[in-house]
C-alpha cells in the first residue's frame, strides 16, 4: 500500500490552518492516507534561528496581507485573531493524548480548533478552549483535562516535536510523502502532481 | 493601458532565475509588461534581520533539495553553483547602465548572466564575468568597464536597492502589480489569476 502524507502543523499558523481545510480533498485525490500532525513552531525556531512571520519586518506586513488574500483564494473562512501568535503547546498534548485513544476524533478536534481560533477568534492558548473544542469533537472533557496534567503527556507531545524536527520539518505546513518534502499550502498542487507523477 | 508587472531579483537566487525564465511567459498570457528589477539581498537582508536561505537549519538542506527540484518542475536548466550565494553587485550596477542605455540589451545581459551562474556555473561575482555576460548581449564592453568605475553608476544601483526595499521586497523572486505583491516563483500562478480576475 502507498504510503501516507505526512502533514505537519502548527495550531497557530494561518497557512497551516489552510492547509487543514485542504488536507481531505488531497487524500482523496490522491488516494493516500492523511497523518495528522501537530507541532510547535517554538522549538523549531530554536533549531532554525527563525523568527515569528509577523515579527519580521517586511515579510510580517506581507503576511499579514496574505493570510486572509490566501484563505479567501480557498473560499476557507479567516478572520486574523486579535492575539496571533499564540502558545499552543495544550492544543498539541491533548490532540496526541485523543490520537492515541481515537485518531479520528483527534482529528476532528484539530479541526473544531483551528475553526475556534481562526475563524472564531478565540484564543485556544488557554487549556480551557482546548477543552472546550475537544468537547466539540466528542471528546471525555474531564479525563482529557487531567491528561494535560500527565508529565507523560507532556513527554509524548514533545516527543512528537523533537521527532519532527529530526526528520527536517522547520515550518508549518509541511508535508513529507515518499521521502519527499514540501514546505508551504501554497506547495500542495506540486506535491500531488509529484504523488501523481511518481516525482520528476 | 494596464500597469507594469515589477520583477524583482538577486542574480544570486536559484528562484529569481527560475522566475527569469517565466517571466516571458506571464508577460505574455497577462499582456502585462514585465519590468526587470535585479536588486541585492545582502541590503534587504539588513532590513529583515533574515539570513540567506541555504544559511538557515533545515530550510537549507530543504532548499538545497528544491532548488533542483523547481527547476525540473520548470524544464529550467539548472546546476547548482559550487560557490553559492555570492556577491552580485557589479551585475546589478552593469544592468542599470545598460537599462538607461537600452533596456532590451539590460534584459538579454540578465539572462547571460543568469544562465552563466546557475546553467554554466561561472561565477558572476567577479567584474570581468559581468564584462563578459555584458559582451554577450550585445554590449559595449570597454564603456561598461569604465561605468563600473562611475561613483554616480554605484548610486543608481544604491538607489534602486532602496526603493525596493521601500516598496516592501523582502526577497527574490519578488512581484508587484497594480499595488499587490506576490513573493515566489511559486507564486506567480496566483499573480497571473490576480491579474486575470482583478483581484479576489
Amino acid at each position: 500500500m502507498a504510503g501516507a502524507i505526512d502533514f505537519y502543523f502548527e495550531f497557530s499558523s494561518p497557512y497551516g490552518y489552510i492547509a487543514s481545510h485542504l488536507a481531505d480533498g488531497l487524500g482523496e485525490r490522491t488516494g493516500r492516507e492523511v497523518t495528522w500532525r501537530p507541532i510547535l513552531l517554538g522549538p523549531v525556531f530554536k533549531t532554525t534561528g527563525q523568527a515569528p512571520l509577523v515579527d519580521v519586518p517586511l515579510k510580517g506586513e506581507y503576511s499579514k496581507r496574505d493570510f486572509p488574500r490566501m484563505a479567501r483564494y480557498h473560499g476557507v473562512p479567516y478572520a486574523q485573531p486579535a492575539k496571533f501568535p499564540i502558545g499552543t503547546v495544550a492544543g498539541v498534548r491533548a490532540f496526541y493524548w485523543l490520537h492515541d485513544r481515537d485518531p479520528q476524533q483527534a482529528q476532528a478536534f484539530a479541526k473544531v480548533l483551528y475553526a475556534d481560533y481562526f475563524a472564531k477568534g478565540i484564543d485556544v492558548s488557554a487549556p480551557e478552549a482546548v477543552l472546550q473544542a475537544a468537547k466539540g469533537a466528542g471528546a471525555d472533557e474531564a479525563a482529557l483535562a487531567s491528561a494535560l496534567q500527565d508529565p507523560a503527556v507532556k513527554d509524548r507531545a514533545r516527543q512528537e516535536v523533537e521527532a519532527a524536527i529530526a526528520a527536517g520539518v522547520f515550518g508549518s505546513p509541511y508535508f513529507i510523502v515518499d521521502g519527499e518534502p514540501f514546505w508551504g499550502s501554497d506547495r500542495m498542487p506540486m506535491l500531488e502532481e509529484w504523488i501523481r507523477r511518481g516525482g520528476w
